[in-house]
């Protein structure tokens, strides 16, 4: 089995990568064959026991997506995608990458004809406010970022390249992942996982918003989890509507802040420090706070049910099990 | 006030022209001049108080829109589009002319800079079944065919081109038009006004479905009426959502052959003819049956509330008011 991961070099292809060179198998057939690409060289996950390809380009380029699946791979997992900033301030890059790229990639799948599993990871920003308390899964799609747009086009032309039979695709709407590793970013999402990842490694971190803020939450470890099960679904059960609501926990972030107190202690809380952000707030104020995900949970996709859990992980897999 | 309207050759885009020709005047303002688009000639309706230019083009070819709003149009209504039918079976055709025409409509738009009204007409055949028993204005489109497809991203499009202030967009989902003037065509949807328009003109109709069969309709009168509507309405008050299901009558073929009774007799009604085809019957099957319109009724948009209704505007609008 061949596999290629487009946006190999970000948080989410890194882990993926790894989890598949760890596997060795995906959906019980042995991998022959990976391929990283992305704007900036990926890094080749340790211990693989197949051959890794670290392949560098701009989807946006309409030749590129015609070179990536020339060896025919059976998954693509297509994670490439100008974030919702950005696609905000540059409307032309936002549409030639995000829209144009994702076209030219299901263009060339089609030419090339072996019709492979095409996962393509969509957002909740898909989703504009006024929302319901919990948004199911027949609510439309209004988005109102031109991200958010992007990506809902994105999700309409996977389903009808789907229903006519020119490839196989699966779009996962994520939650915001969190804990997020690395620096704290820009993004104005940026504190949920801030608020955590910083007091647990021994620094000071900054809430912008008050406690009673809600937002759906998964780990990269449940992340990854749903891409997996995403390439390996079976797509007679999941029907033409192709494209899922990803499961989460919707969780306030005084809920946060009380199972980083139960995990950590008050000494860990204490390093947050209350300063808010009005125009964090605005933002965030314009998000969706909780779903049903009815449809991808009876499908077997699944998320951490606890903030504790989620905090866990974060200890286990980026920590080595310590908290400074 | 200037006007443009792309797919001014088809019935509704000749219908439109010749309800502007006639008021001289549209929201208020004096019409200075109009201009009919089409891949065919449009003709220039009569009595016209003001200079109507007809032009040729293909929508598809990137120069074409850039040509058609140079001079600046107030009011664009953009209602040519591939149909159903064809964008399914010529599957780059359809995405050419009904998403690529659209984008580079809209990219022209944007370059000219002088945010125009463009009302776009969509289609119910941005939803897809399963439905509710009427579907709401909140319920996801999850189109199964291209042309559907491509509607829904033409919303997208426009609602995301709008919000960024780039042109003040309002898309229109119509119902499907009943009474249909002109030859039967090969349309599945053709039979709806087949039914009605063959038997007053003293021919035999054929009905290939059962009379439990139910559908949403409008008259080609309301259809002018909504996009006038839409060409006119504030856009403060429709607000992010720029697409709107339109009103419509939701009947069963069995009240459509009542409705016939009662307008014109059983000696017309004895015109149709019942042979049952299980092709028309399996596409049927899969449309949608009624809808609950709420936001457009609310925003003044109005459709014919009996089917009687519709069958008389087309005695008086195609038939001169006399039955055969």
């Amino acid at each position: 089995m061949r596999i290629l991961i487009i946006g190999g070099a970000g948080m989410v292809g890194r882990k993926l990568a790894e989890r598949l060179a760890k596997d060795g198998h995906l959906g019980g057939k042995a991998i022959s064959a990976m391929t990283l690409q992305d704007v900036v060289p990926a890094q080749v996950p340790a211990g693989a026991g197949f051959p890794v390809a670290i392949k560098t380009g701009d989807l946006s380029d309409p030749a590129e997506a015609g070179k990536l699946v020339a060896d025919r791979p059976d998954v693509i997992f297509h994670l490439a995608a100008i974030v919702s900033g950005e696609a905000e301030l540059d409307f032309d890059k936002g549409y030639r990458i995000n829209l144009d790229g994702t076209r030219y990639l299901l263009e060339a799948v089609r030419q090339v004809g072996n019709k492979p599993r095409v996962v393509f990871t969509s957002s909740i920003a898909v989703f504009g406010a006024p929302f319901p308390d919990a948004i199911y899964d027949e609510f439309l799609t209004a988005p109102l970022t031109s991200y958010g747009t992007q990506k809902a086009i994105g999700e309409l032309l996977l389903a009808d390249y789907t229903r006519k039979g020119l490839l196989d695709g699966i779009g996962i709407r994520l939650p915001t992942i969190c804990v997020r590793p690395g620096k704290p970013n820009k993004a104005a999402s940026g504190f949920f996982s801030n608020i955590i990842r910083e007091p647990l490694a021994g620094h000071e971190a900054v809430l912008p918003v008050s406690e009673d803020v809600r937002h759906w939450h998964a780990s990269p470890r449940a992340a990854v989890g749903f891409l997996l099960h995403a390439a390996t679904i079976d797509g007679a059960k999941v029907g033409p509507r192709r494209n899922l609501t990803m499961p989460g926990l919707s969780v306030t972030v005084g809920e946060q802040i009380a199972a980083l107190r139960r995990v950590a202690g008050d000494k860990v809380v204490a390093r947050i420090r209350r300063e808010p952000d009005p125009m964090i707030v605005k933002i965030v104020d314009g998000w969706p706070r909780n779903f049903d995900a009815r449809r991808a949970t009876e499908l077997g996709f699944r998320a951490e049910s606890t903030f504790e859990e989620i905090i866990k992980i974060h200890i286990e897999d980026e920590l080595g099990g310590r908290i400074a």
